[in-house]
């Protein structure tokens, strides 16, 4: 039975240049049954954040076993680690930096490795650049079955981005926006599992506190459940809770960027 | 036997974000054997009938049984239907807004259906990304061989693109400039299948009436067969009839734009 | 057993348009088997030495006998021809002017051919996209077996990139700058191979003249491995010789630009 792996890459290269593809190169050399899969490669250079959003919006939709590859890494060649987190049902692997960890949350982690043996990685001429000369065969030999302890030590810490942490307090959540789409919405950190952690449901309104000002809005599944024009709270695509106004910008209208705290209680 | 399927994905998305990774990790997860090969996510943002162009001229080069989403979707969330629409030795999985008309046609439409079975698609929790939710699991789903009637049911009707009708009447052609590319070439939406049922082969002169004049032009194989700047007809890449300048400007020198009519008849 | 074959794809076509899904959707119909893998399709519009620098910096890493397809080919339908070479572990398919050329010699050549077995291919309507018409089924035709001698005639000579000669003359090595990337790097056409054979090794300074002055620049294997804003040689990604700044930019430094003349002596 041939099993398919899928990996994924997620990086600020840019689809100019060759790096990408050579990242596949080794991957297809050590693993030619792998399945690659570009998540981003427009990750805006060294934005270690918007990486983190991306790469945590989308693997909950990928298959059982899937291995994420990470390299947003403004300090590669320095002190960071490179990491294997192993998650429930996923690996990733990348720079200890903050990028991989939210996505690693939210399937839930088991464990995190640093990569060590670099014995069982082929060999390198320089050391700028780990995504194709560690991340990418790296990912290519969990692929072929290799477990994380036979590639590194365990690890008892890692670095989290603390933008990502919510607060749940006396029936209210103490939330960030950690992203701003094209569109002006406003994505905050509360996932779903929140939400129902809180007793919070669709068909409620809510309190929001936001940019000093204070806001009652509905939590809706579309965005024409409210007229045009009018604020309305959504898990959309990625499964984050969303400030958005119907057909307009909410970023624009209240004067919110992304970092911006929020606090939301339900009425 | 392992039979590869082939899913092609066409949307106005672009790169920089997750939401083309979501679909294609929703198709892997459930259709692993599923190749998927992008035609396009650069489309402008709803312009239809960009999509629409590009997807026609693509199809023809895929595989027997290719299954091809389109999402360009403006109306998402709308009155507007999800449907599959079964042609000739291929599926096309999108909105039924004109998007996947075009190619359909091309390759001759053996029947459409509109998705109403979502109990078979995975569970989603928002009403926003029918690309991810709706059309990339019904196409995982014709992948791994179910028919587009256990997904849902028959329509006799389907949106049509306007701009892709020729008439052919009396042996004269009424057509209609559906793209300008890049090199300022004039794309008709004159098929070299047109061009058979009305006798008119390469080699041949035409007369053609665009813009408010008329001009004798000769139908020919390469941009070369004419002297440099003169006018041409060529049935290029696409498999459409275009009006070209060699190492020239079409639509500048006729001062021409997409949606213009054009009449072509034999001399 | 199920052989994977690998065809990388690299063009100046873009990725708005069609055109490079339709030559995938070629060789996925002649070859379904095919693991397709994109090296880059945002090469500068005509720009052969651009194209051939990142196909040349790629190829190392992907499997024996994957097939690189390179079409950035200002001359399609003119006299140039349409080649196959054979090199080392890897097929190279494309125009004969050059872009090809410094990818194979890396890897070796062993033998050049002229695709003259048009009849072996899909039946075309037109003249102007050999990527679809005669490179994209050439190399599914190459991944299903048949021989390079199958689908031409040999060749005695091929068009070489005058670029990526080196000349190594009395323990000196003549050099030029192949390409300047997006930090101001500068990347000379200076194998490790070439250092190999002068006897020059990590850990000595190299006297380097270029654009008129004289400097003496440790050859290292980290950028920081020298202070900041001080000059380094290093093999870099793409296993040629760059000159650099520790976080500075030795373009702009040095007055140097692509194509410019360069001397390596060992102090």
């Amino acid at each position: 039975m041939v099993v398919l792996r899928v990996i994924t890459l997620l990086t600020d290269f840019g689809l100019r240049d060759s790096y990408v593809a050579e990242m596949k190169g080794v991957i297809l050399r050590l693993c030619p049954e792998a399945v690659v899969v570009d998540i981003s490669h427009e990750i805006r250079k060294y934005d270690i954040e918007e990486g983190a959003y991306n790469l945590a919006r989308a693997v909950r939709y990928f298959p059982k076993g899937t291995i994420h590859v990470g390299v947003v890494d403004p300090g590669v060649g320095g002190p960071r680690k490179p990491i294997i987190i192993e998650a429930h049902d996923a690996f990733f692997v990348g720079p200890d930096n903050g990028l991989l960890a939210p996505a690693a949350e939210r399937l839930g982690i088991k464990g995190v490795y640093e990569i060590t043996r670099m014995d069982l990685l082929p060999p390198r001429v320089s050391d700028v650049f780990h995504g194709r000369d560690i991340f990418a065969p790296t990912a290519a030999l969990l692929a072929r079955g290799l477990k994380p302890s036979d590639l590194g030590s365990q690890l008892s810490e890692y670095r989290r981005l603390p933008l990502y942490t919510v607060k749940v307090e006396n029936g209210r959540i103490y939330a960030k926006i950690i992203h701003v789409d094209g569109f002006g919405n406003l994505v905050t950190n509360v996932t779903y599992e929140d939400l129902d952690a809180a007793g919070i449901e669709v068909g409620t309104t809510l309190e929001v506190q936001i940019g000093g000002a204070t806001y009652r809005i509905p939590f809706v599944r579309a965005f024409s459940s409210v007229p045009v024009g009018e604020l309305l709270l959504l898990v959309a695509g990625g499964g984050y809770l969303e400030i958005s106004v119907n057909q307009g910008n909410a970023s624009a209208e209240l004067g919110v960027e992304k970092g911006v705290e929020v606090r939301l209680s339900p009425l």
